[in-house]
């Protein structure tokens, strides 16, 4: 039985991209949004949904159910949404940590209703649906953690990766852990980096001097910081482990080139860091 | 007297960008290259200078001497070009630090001829003439650092500064000093982050992992990463006690972002930035 019936919980821009991505990739099914009256108000005009409806009146009709809230909603919202789902439902999240959210859905969830966890490496500094693009997911990694790190053989979830696949993105698939650990690295570690970087030439300079004697490479080194907290609040706090260690490691690593200042420590790291952008 | 001969001393990314800048906003003189036989062939064939000469050749012809090499070797090169400039000339350097520079050009020159340093704030990671361009220098900042940081009233540095508000930069004047401190905020600390935040990942983990799940965040946050450690090597050496000091208060801020990890000190960090971001 293919996928009639999209119940996208949380209309922002991750949820609302989703929507258009899959209209725009030939779904020719329904799709219900969850969300505030004002967030709903804005995808309907814009023709993201077909319908907005309450939580307890979209999930029952969903065959794919996609969690696309904050993280700590998500993790709230679990239960409820296994004792409305179909059976036959596949639900999914977008949360930008894993292993809680899967480790929540597995105290709910067995195959009936299937859940799996997601996360669509893609995004911007900015939320919202007024934001939300079919091509945000488009040469994206899609990653899916299922429970065990492999996908089960259900009809409903080959059929999601298919169109993971037709709107553009690169489905990966791994354990939870793993990839919590991973996106520590390359997401985390990255956006704690950026935000420090502004707000210590916030205090360090005088605000003149940073934006009159301030190139391209501090803009874009800064480009992070724009990203709210709001978001960043679950992110961090259910990935405090893996985020500290990230930060441990890189914060030796600028010790050492703080105290050789251009010397042979730093020509090594220049030398790795070139490396690891020519394999990119 | 105007300024009709130009000496390009070191025909790269910069040398190549100011001479094919000075051209498109109507100089009508004449443009000398010196730099290496293979420079020299490339920058002909461009069409970036009018002949390429040995120093001793084109310095005692130039109004203007333009001195875009590395910083050790304009430090080195600074004395020999007092004594081959006519009396009338202007000498300005475009090194990325201006202390040292700065302090070696007083040791040797006086009105006749002038030096006066300079900085334009801009670039990319690459070098070469080949990517030189008439554009580089639209919308950047160009610092000038006069001794006592007054610019002197010369009718030849007068035409200078014409110019660099004619090839697009906004001309910005401070003491040497100054300069150095600002730009070991805002270009070199952001460029250890980011190289070190990519020989980081490398070394954190497999090849496979941060190719798979990398975002564009990570890309812009490593792109620094490409820079050449053989023009860093110089900028750090000369500027060691800023770079040191900015990099002790952000390693501090780190450190205390990885005790907290999401909670009240990462939210007013997050605002700081977000705050530094809209005032940029």
């Amino acid at each position: 039985m293919p996928i009639q019936t999209v119940a996208i919980v949380g209309v922002g821009l991750i949820g609302g991209s989703f929507a258009l991505a899959l209209r725009a990739s030939g779904f020719s099914g329904r799709i219900l949004g969850v969300s505030s009256p004002r967030t709903l108000d804005a995808a309907l005009k814009r023709e993201v949904i077909d319908e907005g409806l309450p939580i307890a009146e979209a999930v029952p009709q969903a065959d794919l159910v996609y969690l696309s809230q904050p993280i700590s909603r998500i993790l709230d919202i679990l239960p409820r949404v296994r004792e409305l789902a179909k059976p036959s439902a596949l639900v999914t999240d977008a949360g930008s940590t894993k292993a809680q959210i899967v480790e929540q859905a597995a105290r709910h969830f067995n195959e009936n209703p299937w859940f799996l966890g997601g996360h669509p490496m893609a995004g911007k500094e900015k939320r919202g649906v007024e934001l939300a693009g079919a091509g945000l997911f488009q040469d994206a990694t899609y990653v899916l953690t299922p429970a065990g790190g492999k996908l089960p053989e259900a009809t409903i979830i080959a059929e999601f990766v298919r169109y993971l696949e037709e709107i553009g993105s690169r489905v990966s698939v791994m354990p939870a852990d793993e990839h919590d650990r991973i996106v520590a690295w390359t997401s985390h570690l990255p956006q704690l980096i950026s935000t420090a970087l502004a707000a210590a030439i916030a205090d360090g300079l005088d605000e003149q001097d940073s934006s009159d004697v301030a190139g391209p490479a501090l803009r874009d080194m800064t480009r992070l910081g724009e990203s709210s907290f709001e978001m960043w609040r679950d992110v961090l706090g259910t990935n405090q482990t893996n985020v500290r260690q990230a930060l441990d490691a890189y914060i030796q690593r600028l010790e050492r080139l703080r105290q050789d200042a251009g010397g042979p420590l730093t020509e090594q790291e220049f030398e790795k860091a070139g490396i690891f952008r020519n394999n990119q």
